[in-house]
């Protein structure tokens, strides 16, 4: 998605660790003319898939899901990373470790809000080492649901979780594939 | 607004302690047509203020202040409640108690995403006691910016928050506000 791209090249900030800094438009700060393009394009990379419904995971993923969750017409489901008295005791549960916090994180789903009949498209703002979207993966098998893919709007290619899940055969459509961000250089694929 | 108070007496559900759950449609599934209805009616009640930017606060407030933002073609800001890599070091921080998980949470917004120039209306899910939204204006004053006031889906009127604020002089606006909750009877105001 070029817009993305010359977006990222613009206003994103690497830091040290292989972080990418984009808070200032996707993930703090919303441009949300950009997040409702995001959402469009992501209905239609999917468009036509039979999904039922949207997952994703707080906080990050919500707004950009929720954007191609209104274009679709589809409900969104977002994991949660806390227990909480407003959810549901009867839970899906799995464990990620996420790069940018440096520590693993319990991530829920009520079992009411996925179901076997399901055909899930999952949606996520980053995938760098593939943590996330591997536990959203383990929550849809758990439930049963059919998995028809995963939907990030930026790739960091070099850290290896998109093949990963490329190797399993699951379908990974990234909008900006970052394939090196040496020397304070992004380059896309 | 009707169609949402009749959205809670369908599907909302009384749990001990004086929570209500919603999460079927408003925060872990996502009715997205509601939401963006809810998001018209933010924007409505807060047409015309001036505003130049939207605050809100992971997770559960970003798909409503989305909506709303993107109604109102303004940009969307939302509190984090964790430290991160990907953040600025350079951050406003409160504390808030949050009433669904029985403990105290710091949040942060990155300095450069509000300023004294800003005009802010606050958007969250839930007001119970209040403590999300008063972070949330400790922030704006922080950082020298205009506060327009508060929009909430649910009010839990009978929780204070809300008088609380209003007695401060800040308008709060809740578009289904609850008085009571007493013998698993949801009454509205």
């Amino acid at each position: 998605m070029q817009e993305l791209k010359d977006r990222i090249l613009r206003d994103g900030i690497i830091k040290r660790g292989g972080v990418l800094r984009v808070d200032s438009f996707l993930n703090q700060q919303l441009d949300v003319g950009l997040i409702d393009r995001i959402g469009a394009e992501f209905a239609k990379e999917f468009g036509g898939s039979g999904a039922t419904k949207i997952l994703s995971i707080e906080a990050s993923g919500i707004a950009i899901a929720f954007a191609m969750a209104r274009v679709m017409g589809l409900p969104l489901v977002y994991a949660k990373k806390h227990a909480s008295r407003n959810l549901s005791d009867d839970v899906y549960k799995s464990t990620v470790y996420s790069f940018t916090r440096m520590s693993n994180t319990d991530i829920y789903v009520s079992k009411e809000y996925i179901s076997k009949d399901d055909k899930i498209i999952i949606i996520d703002d980053f995938l760098a080492n593939g943590s996330a979207l591997s536990g959203l993966v383990d929550i849809v098998n758990m439930a049963g649901a059919e998995l028809i893919g995963c939907g990030v709007v930026i790739e960091k290619a070099f850290q290896g979780g998109g093949n990963a899940l490329r190797e399993r055969g699951i379908r990974v459509c990234s909008l900006a594939k970052i394939i090196s961000m040496e020397d304070n250089d992004i380059v896309f694929e």
